[in-house]
């Protein structure tokens, strides 16, 4: 089936999706969880034959191992697909209840969004997560993996359609593109018809893509450029332990800081200090001039620095005169993702929460906390970097819309 | 200025716009509507110029109605600022509030989305309700309206920057477009570094047209095929009333019937009735061929008919078998905007909740309530049709986003 035919059927599968009780939903996801232990064997062998596919193709190590499935592995994703549906029920939630003027009594209901098409790359574990968590959350959705996973996603997915229909439910709930033309795709993308809302997951190469060519409303997620300011008051050995974290913990993922702002008055005695554990580290550091003057082995950096997100151990090091500086770098060079003030003079700190306009703003506290699990989400389906719908990180809620039940007993405009 | 510089000037306004506290905002307003009023000589007198303009370009009475403004309805005008002016605030409202499991506390708080881009008709007012509630909220705007109303609605942004000035906010909070060209408006949809939302107001030749042609995310508002189901247990004198007032009261509108179904089983003494009734409101019915056989009057109806929003005095009345042949029609032709069943039956009702996915959901009351004001949000920016975001009436709620703010003692991940 083409993509548009597989959204098409998607499309008309939510409409029973949407109205599934939650133990239904449950049900159907228990046994997604343990179908994927007990085929495990099938899984690994679809798998084996991307991967060594894939390894002819010259596909690098780094991406090699997060295309490879072993049976721990899979236990993981079971795992994963049991905390998702161990999670509340974000359908048919009352948001709000009154007595409008006229008499009637309105509800505000939360409830499923539709057709929510995932595009991601090679990792097989997506395929997992997005299917239990768009499932749960009473949507049906169409999922779109890289070209060199699709017999691994495909084994997930087989075992997600025989959990459906096991329990009665159209195995069109979930839906795997068959390696789709590059033409298909864009057609997929502007298909406002069949297609409720578009979420890429992966490069900012593959979401850029996505946000210049979908008419479908995307939600952004993911591109980290992430800041920690240490002001003037700080304390030292807290601010010290804060940015190894935000730097060094897991350079990779988008809530690493990028870019270190240390206010000019302490710089004499910070920089030098924390240029010298970030050495110990192994991370490179990219600084102004004034950062270049206080420490010898940093490179002199640019504008093209400040608006890079590293993903590595590469930092910025820039010294501001002050915190109002400190805000117009982040406002400039910034994605809005999660940015810190380590201070301890609550003006600064106000100064930074109010000027400041990022999903998360953290005081005292690392930004590798910006994420689902940690925020008391459970489970996220991506961090989004915009600001219409959801914000940060987003669960099963941020997965739901609302509408409103109007009960009357005649009443008229 | 260009468009694109107007829409940069916002972008940068936005940073201070978001911060002003809710008296400043309120005081800004209250001088705004006063301004009016003061002023209503020069806008009368700028909207004399437009509207022999358009005269002369042939516009239509009708247009040239909506584009008139005379001293009534500039004293509504700022009426309707100082009903902003009045509304709770919307920003810096707690929404959720918990300590998480590393320790750290974390607040969500609603915040303002930015520049919001609002694209309308010729319509002046639609400039002082956009202008108020974009700033109520924290956002900044570029207002786009048509041509043939620049100096009209020119006179009326003039008023509020005066308002903006006199009370030392920057007057690049509200910006109207100087009449910019195609490509121009074509460019200012697509600038996602400037341009946060863009809210079309008007035809839903408008909408399509920013749907269609934006890469800047939009919220549709507006297109509305509304429904009433008749229910074999209904109330006649009940759907009587309410089929009169949803159809009749304002035809024009969005929440408006375009289609009546009715049950089978009560076809032959409700549909003759009605059909009657509708005649003495001068309404004309298209009908499928049941009703055609009931009603010699009714015009034979088509799928085209049953996916038109009139507008007008018409209708479709359209016989079907039960509940869940209504639910069919309405998924299959309606615009999900608001939907009315009038039952005695639970089960029906019921049914009816469950199986239809429009914005409002209305058991025995008429779809005209569907309104910003009815509901209780105050003004309304519009009245949305999508699942992202906002669903039905927007008020200053649905023009705030928010973000989190977390606070800590040093905690790391």
């Amino acid at each position: 089936m083409d993509l548009i035919s597989l959204a098409a059927a998607a499309k008309k599968a939510s409409r029973s999706v949407r109205t599934l009780t939650n133990e239904i939903r449950s049900k159907v996801l228990r046994e997604f969880a343990y179908g994927l232990v007990e085929n495990a064997d099938t899984i690994i062998e679809a798998n084996a034959l991307d991967l060594s596919e894939a390894e002819a193709n010259g596909m690098s190590k780094a991406m090699l191992d997060r295309l490879m499935l072993n049976q721990s592995r899979i236990d993981q994703i079971a795992e994963g697909v049991l905390q998702v549906e161990q999670l509340e029920d974000p359908l048919n939630r009352v948001l709000e209840e009154r007595v409008l003027a006229s008499g009637v009594h309105l509800k505000k209901i939360s409830s499923a969004i539709g057709v929510i098409g995932i595009i991601f790359e090679s990792r097989p574990n997506v395929t997992a997560d997005c299917a239990a968590l768009c499932f749960k959350s009473g949507n049906t959705c169409v999922l779109k993996g890289g070209k060199e996973s699709y017999r691994s996603c495909k084994a997930i997915v087989d075992v997600m359609k025989a959990a459906l229909i096991k329990n009665d439910v159209t195995p069109d709930a979930v839906m795997l593109a068959e390696k789709p033309s590059h033409e298909e795709t864009a057609e997929f993308m502007k298909c406002r018809e069949y297609v409720d809302l578009l979420i890429p997951r992966g490069s900012s190469r593959l979401i850029q893509a996505v946000v210049q060519n979908a008419k479908v409303p995307v939600i952004e997620t993911g591109a980290g450029i992430c800041h920690t300011f240490v002001d003037e008051s700080a304390d030292f050995e807290m601010a010290k332990k804060i940015i190894i974290n935000a730097k060094c913990s897991r350079p990779s993922v988008c809530n690493a800081m990028e870019t270190l702002l240390v206010h000019e008055k302490i710089a004499g005695t910070f920089v030098p200090m924390i240029a010298e554990v970030m050495k110990e580290h192994g991370v490179l550091i990219y600084g102004n001039p004034e950062t270049c003057k206080l420490v010898s082995e940093a490179r002199e950096g640019n504008e093209t620095n400040w608006a890079t997100e590293y993903d590595d151990l590469i930092m910025n090091l820039v010294i501001v005169k002050d915190v109002n500086e400190a805000i117009d770098h982040i406002e400039t060079y910034g994605t809005h993702h999660s940015d810190c003030i380590v201070t301890e003079n609550e003006e600064s700190k106000e100064a930074f929460f109010r000027g400041i306009d990022s999903a998360c703003l953290y005081h005292n506290a690392s930004t590798r906390f910006t994420d689902g699990f940690e925020f008391g989400l459970g489970a996220e389906i991506g961090i989004s970097t915009q600001k219409l719908h959801a914000r940060g990180p987003m669960g099963l809620r941020e997965l739901t819309t609302y509408l409103y039940q109007i009960e009357g007993k005649g009443e008229i405009r």
